[in-house]
């Protein structure tokens, strides 16, 4: 297998974990458990979305979130977009890179955007632009590219138009999702290789869910084909909005745990990304998916117990 | 990659994740599970244990069960026994094949048999005559083979050891098994290889635990080396004795799922075995770590949901 030496992990926790949350966690928690990932090493960041406070008020404190976070040179905090107001109080905020959504299949967008693909792609050009005023990078950030839950099988077309218009913007990073957990092998391998092969200078991040328990061989699999970026939410935060107890984001503490494994560079320190997991856990107040909290990593032994079954 | 074409899965969860119920689960409860799991396809169980009901009081009803369940020409159903005690219940209860266990380790056997490997092992002369008597087959069963949570990494030659008196005794069929999800994909292409090629005419079945996230990234590893008999757990049923919350087995509708994904034949109808895996979450009175059971299958599509992000 042809697997990198060095893997880079973006956190989205949390972005993709928090908004899922009822309860408001407060502004302090929030800076409090961003801080926390950063000393643990993670320097890629989902780290809020500048969405309408009345859509998710769990996001309403995104600019204090940004304002109150340690940055470092090499760190890039981003936050998703789903407008031209996003974007320009995302720039004003201060993010390094502004995310910018849209679905791969019609319903799935106008389910989550409230407009259709070409609408969104059209509103990227406004969006483009403010970045690039504010000297900041843009990412594309694909939703369902892997299957979409209200259409089923997404056509590779679909995704390969989207990268084309961002291509055309001048954005150079674009992140697949797999917003729903129906990534297989392969799916991954067709999707992923098409993209790939049309686009070869652009960097392609890979961000899977464990919905129906396949994350991390998604990841496996994408691994050997020489990915290197992946999205993942510490102790796997996150959730399908469908399908109540089925987990969402593949998990980061896991990931990371795997990525050493198998001889991977991170950067990370997984003790300290367990801890950070276990916060999170307490902050929320219910179990969440991450198994290497809960266990440990393999050589974290255990005493004997004497429990013989004759 | 070089996939079998057909996976034949053997079910453990009704012996691996019912003893480590502590309510007392009916017999008539256990006997319609298992009925239930063989109108899905499964045709290889290992349905129960014939241990000191003073140790595992859940096991006790192991003869009743075995005298409900329905039976039909190509199914295999087994039972563990721990030691020449339980081979001879196990042969009186009718039983298709017993299973030895020994562990890879001295401390875990210690642990969980009570003995040394050594004695382990010589107990086996009498179990596998008693099993031959009564004209029922033995399948070797291997515990902490990719890592042992008392010692740590487990060195091959001591599986190879086992093996090789596994074989010396007739034994054709072994189980590897990753008792507290200690394996990875480097460890399980080092340790099956060593078994494969040392003992090409044996029978390998893998059993692997989800503990540390990577179950079915393992099956996966195993799968490409052309491995095609995996054991798993309906729901995800079982746990980690050492890690609460931490998850046990691989889940069986999970890999099925998968295995279906890859193309791979399986003779396992995924929707009836959801069907049961929800009972059986209903009959342990707690939520199971099985996703496809909570998310459905990739192509079980939901009707749009207007959820605006702006």
């Amino acid at each position: 297998m042809n697997l990198p030496k060095t893997v880079r992990i973006r956190e989205v926790g949390p972005r993709d974990g928090f908004q899922m949350e009822r309860e408001f966690i407060p502004t302090a928690t929030k800076i409090e458990i961003i801080n926390a990932l950063v000393r643990t090493g993670l320097c890629l960041f989902e780290a809020t979305s500048f969405v309408s406070p009345r859509a998710i008020p769990q996001m309403r404190d995104a600019a204090q979130v940004l304002a109150g976070i340690d940055r470092h040179e090499g760190m890039e905090v981003g936050a998703l977009v789903p407008n031209i107001r996003g974007a320009e109080n995302a720039a004003a905020a201060g993010v390094d890179e502004i995310v910018l959504l849209v679905s791969a299949s019609e319903s799935h967008n106008r389910s989550n955007i409230n407009q259709s693909i070409e609408g969104s792609l059209r509103g990227f050009e406004t969006m483009a632009e403010i970045a690039s005023e504010a000297g900041i990078t843009v990412r594309g950030s694909i939703s369902v590219v892997f299957g979409c839950p209200f259409e089923g099988n997404v056509p590779v077309e679909n995704v390969d138009r989207i990268v084309e218009r961002m291509a055309a913007l001048g954005i150079t990073a674009v992140t697949l999702g797999d917003t729903t957990g129906m990534a297989t092998p392969p799916i991954v391998r067709r999707v992923c290789r098409s993209v790939m092969d049309k686009y070869p200078g652009l960097e392609i991040g890979l961000h899977f869910h464990n919905t129906r328990g396949l994350g991390l061989v998604n990841v496996y699999e994408a691994l050997g084909m020489g990915f290197d970026i992946f999205e993942s939410s510490i102790g796997g935060l996150g959730g399908c909005p469908f399908a109540p107890g089925a987990t969402g984001n593949v998990c980061t503490e896991d990931l990371v745990y795997m990525m050493e494994e198998l001889g991977l560079e991170t950067g990370i320190d997984l003790v300290e990304l367990i801890r950070v997991a276990k916060k999170v856990e307490e902050t929320v107040g219910r179990e969440l998916p991450g198994q290497v909290m809960k266990s440990g990593r393999r050589l974290d032994l255990y005493p004997p117990l004497l429990n013989p079954l004759i």
